[in-house]
């Protein structure tokens, strides 16, 4: 199939997907770009695929073509992409043993990078706080890389989910600019949850006072913080050794 | 003074700063809000400021008064900052024994990141290479927090630089992202020189090719890369720990 019209139904359909109200709704979401259409093929999330005419994807995969125009539309990207999967959103699984809590991140760079990061260091679990930008933004998808299809995500009310881990044996630990024990000295619990939070205020105080200990990165008195992504994939990186040694 | 007319000619100079051309014939820039303003203030750097009438700002720096929409005309931001200041370029000093080589980095927000976790892990000096994204982008500046005054960054041909600290000592090490000894193995001398690169291709052949060793940074397989701002953070966080011990 072809279509070339801006006004097609289905084009207008699929356009609505670029706002989490649509996504939630329809449980789908858009990926851009032929390496994470890929990905979702690989890990069997893709439901079809707006492709642009003449450009050949010998993949087996529901294929609509379109024209530069019509992806043009549908992305936030300054030039289109080559194609737009649609995508089915991914299903929960249970948790593992080593989480990582997000409360309350805005920007959705920071986030794509964190998932990126997760798989990188062996996080089994992504814990998404409610106030966390949305998992399915188009720019967090885009900075994860794709990895968002190899790591479990799930979406929680961050305190009722401290409470029922910390009963199930999770040791939590918080992240704070200056208190707690240097990551490196950290000597982690085979089960534990790490909080990361907002770029501005850092994590709540209100989960804060939940946790069991508290970890600190050591750095330059000139530098009062790290990126948020950064702080949180050293520490993540950091963690990772334990297990590797 | 209080300005209000869009058409100032003193508003249209200052907002000519937003280009890298004009930025460079004045060896002038900007930065925007109250946090780096006061960090120019702090460190020597500030000429003068923009500041929104009613304003209250009680530091002895020369201000012009302006409308919301004369900083909303000059920012980039959806929300205009109180305050944008117009900053001499920082000149640059003599480099230090370890250094961060930066190749080819194209987006501002990962420049100013790896700017800010330089800082925090006690890099002297960053040296730019040609084809990186400007220091003085806004995003670039947003990113660093303010921390670009409180480091050395100078600006080379690097192939040349690399010739010419070879030959002074310094052991030059290249980040791939599979090849050479894991990080926390590496045994860096006094002097060294790191070199990141790239988003998309990573640090160039020409110069991984001029480099006596390699570094990476163990990960899960389902993982091919970092984000180069996380990747870089990691390194240097590592190498800093050598010579905190």
């Amino acid at each position: 199939m072809l279509i070339t019209s801006l006004e097609n139904n289905k084009i207008k359909e699929i356009r609505k997907l670029t706002s989490k109200k649509y996504r939630d709704r329809q449980n789908l979401f858009l990926i851009e770009g032929e390496h994470l259409v890929l990905e979702a093929i690989k890990r069997g999330y893709i439901k079809e695929i707006l492709i642009e005419q003449n450009v050949d994807f010998p993949m087996d995969v529901y294929k609509t073509y379109v024209t530069y125009e019509i992806l043009q539309k549908i992305t936030n990207m300054n030039s289109a992409p080559k194609m737009i999967g649609i995508c089915q959103k991914i299903e929960e699984k249970p948790i593992g043993n080593r989480l990582l809590l997000i409360d309350s991140l805005q920007d959705p760079g920071n986030l794509g990078t964190i998932i990126r990061s997760a798989v990188a260091f062996n996080v089994d679990t992504i814990v998404l706080g409610n106030n966390t930008v949305d998992l399915y933004n188009e720019k967090v998808l885009r900075a994860t890389q794709g990895l968002i299809f190899h790591i479990n995500i799930i979406k929680r009310d961050l305190k009722e989910f401290i409470e029922d881990i910390q009963k199930k044996g999770y040791l939590v630990y918080g992240t704070k600019v200056t208190h707690g024990l240097p990551v490196e000295q950290m000597d982690v619990n085979n089960k534990y949850a790490l909080i990361v939070g907002n770029e501005g205020v850092g994590v709540s105080k209100e989960l804060l006072d939940m946790c069991d200990d508290y970890i600190y990165i050591p750095m330059n008195v000139n530098c009062e913080s790290l990126n948020v992504g950064v702080a949180s994939s050293i520490i993540l990186y950091e963690l990772n050794k334990k297990f590797l040694n």
